[in-house]
């Protein structure tokens, strides 16, 4: 695993910013979209009538540690965050912009791997990179930051307030496996230390704690939901409970979801294997960071794709007197979801 | 002067990330090409047929000291960097990103300050603050970035490779204030103990140092240099002498400056009353993160504009058997300007 100072090559402030910069950019995606790549004072990309536009940042020691996650986790889960913004609001990502603020102390075997990390993401996302900034920063610190450009192709957006009275809510990907894996990091399980070679469990520790490091969301979903008709959409980035409530604010309504139907299709393998059932309810309910798309259909519209499969949760109701919410069995579960500043 | 640690008021941990961000959006500007602002997955903007990006950041303690620049300090200049970028393409700044990774410790006061002066920078550009990202970092660390997003409006991009032999090279703005501003920060010049109360010598200290914290490049004359004809153009992040090499060695012209020219126009108050002589020539040549624009263009194309002057320095020259670069009366100066990683 690729760490900050000790792998013994060269650190940043052994190289000059241009002789980075040319390690990095071969590693990048082009695109036919850029009209004008990294290089000049900006870049220019082709779009249509319109552009999305969305940012997020990793802070190291808040978004990820090093001896949990490579430069490549950091790259991969970086994107995907973007991207599924993006997908979101019903468009394709066009192409990003990325930063790096970095001690020069780091090492260039760790920018490269996070440069190949933005470029396998990239490449999956079917977007080009077209640019970005280096600078120095304090003793310790590493910030990395992307913004990501998007194209509605033609489709109008979805937006957090479309929802209506008797949609059917609906997931598409996994729920609680980034926060089951980040549990699994935070206190390891007890059975790891009791059969460290349990290999059924081992692999489903491999995935969640794979997907807690470099998530990869079924984001190509976003602009057929939105063809099919979705009426809100958003990632998950703070939790089901939170961004439920985020849609259910914007639109008036309560989402009632179907605890069964939650328990079925999300409170199983390999969230089940590796923490104990509460710890993974709570997760299904609450786990950040999981960055699938939820959203809200009318009856019969929910996209009927195998690949990218959209799993009924429950149906928009009215809300009753203390406002619009997330009910699970037509409770409000006392567990919420991530605030970065108030992560109560 | 806002301090991060101890002004008294709230910190960013006792508010929410929704309270914070309540705060901060009347103070950005929105506009009328923004189809969708802050609030939703992704902020969209109405563009042409292509858009220009670019992203710029600044890291507390290295890009700025809390004890020298306030929070508009900080937002103005942020916004500056990234709308001078755009200018140098030939294009007009159309809306913003803006991410702050901040200590929950930062006081909520520093950042609506901050937020100000992104709002005052913003105005100022005529383009619209369209959404951004709140993230938590380690304990002292504070990470601001934006990404400016632009509109050419039908003109072709000035690239740094446009250059020709013959063509005239010529400054719009300043040379050397804000490296002079820097300097007397780091090194406060004798005469401030001597004679503090020296009145002509106060204001140039305040001129310099009011320019190196919070700088306002003509970025308006980017597009009307553009359409005047503008053969190559950059904004001057690095000093004169690098930024000016990375034209020639685009174009493959040398830049033959004339050291009269520059003395006549540059060598002068503010500068040359606030440090010594030497020091004020080393900052023309190669002070940083000045923002005024350099341009090439064909005899005769110079903008004569009275408010927004192009001053004339040199011309392109076919280069010499060391290849492309800069001179100053033939000679090639040993200074050159910042690089992030290498700072030689």
């Amino acid at each position: 695993m690729a760490t900050t100072h000790d792998d013994g090559g060269p650190r940043l402030q052994e190289e000059s910013e241009g002789t980075v910069l040319e390690r990095i950019f071969p590693l990048l995606p082009g695109g036919p979209g850029v009209l004008l790549g990294p290089g000049d004072d900006a870049a220019i990309l082709a779009t249509g009538a319109s552009v999305i536009a969305t940012t997020d940042s990793m802070v190291r020691g808040r978004d990820w540690r090093d001896d949990w996650s490579t430069g490549h986790d950091v790259g991969v889960k970086l994107v995907a965050q973007n991207v599924a913004d993006v997908a979101a609001m019903g468009g394709v990502t066009t192409g990003l912009l990325v930063s790096l603020m970095a001690d020069p102390e780091l090492a260039v075997a760790w920018v490269e791997d996070f440069a190949r990390g933005v470029g396998e993401g990239a490449r999956r996302a079917g977007c080009a990179v077209l640019g970005g900034d280096l600078s120095s920063a304090p003793p310790g610190v590493v910030v990395v930051s992307i913004t990501a450009l998007g194209d509605l192709q033609g489709r109008p957006p979805v937006l957090r307030s479309g929802a209506r009275v008797g949609d059917l809510v609906a997931v598409c990907g996994s729920l609680g496996w980034s926060g089951a894996g980040l549990s699994t990091y935070a206190v390891p399980p007890p059975w790891m230390s009791a059969s460290p070679s349990d290999e059924a469990r081992g692999g489903a520790l491999a995935l969640v704690r794979g997907y807690h490091r470099a998530p990869r969301p079924p984001w190509e979903a976003g602009p057929s939901a939105a063809d099919a008709g979705a009426t809100a959409m958003l990632d998950l980035s703070d939790g089901l409970m939170r961004d439920g409530g985020r849609i259910a604010k914007g639109s008036g309504v309560t989402l009632a979801l179907d605890g069964d139907l939650l328990r079925e299709h999300f409170l199983r393998s390999p969230i089940t294997e590796v923490v104990e059932l509460e710890e993974a309810w709570r997760q299904v309910l609450s786990g950040g960071e999981e960055h699938s798309l939820l959203a809200t259909f009318p009856e019969g519209a929910v996209p009927q794709d195998v690949d990218l499969p959209w799993v009924v949760i429950g149906r928009c109701v009215t809300p009753d007197g203390d406002g619009p919410t997330v009910t699970v069995d037509g409770i409000r579960p006392a567990v919420m979801g991530w605030d970065h500043f108030d992560p109560a």
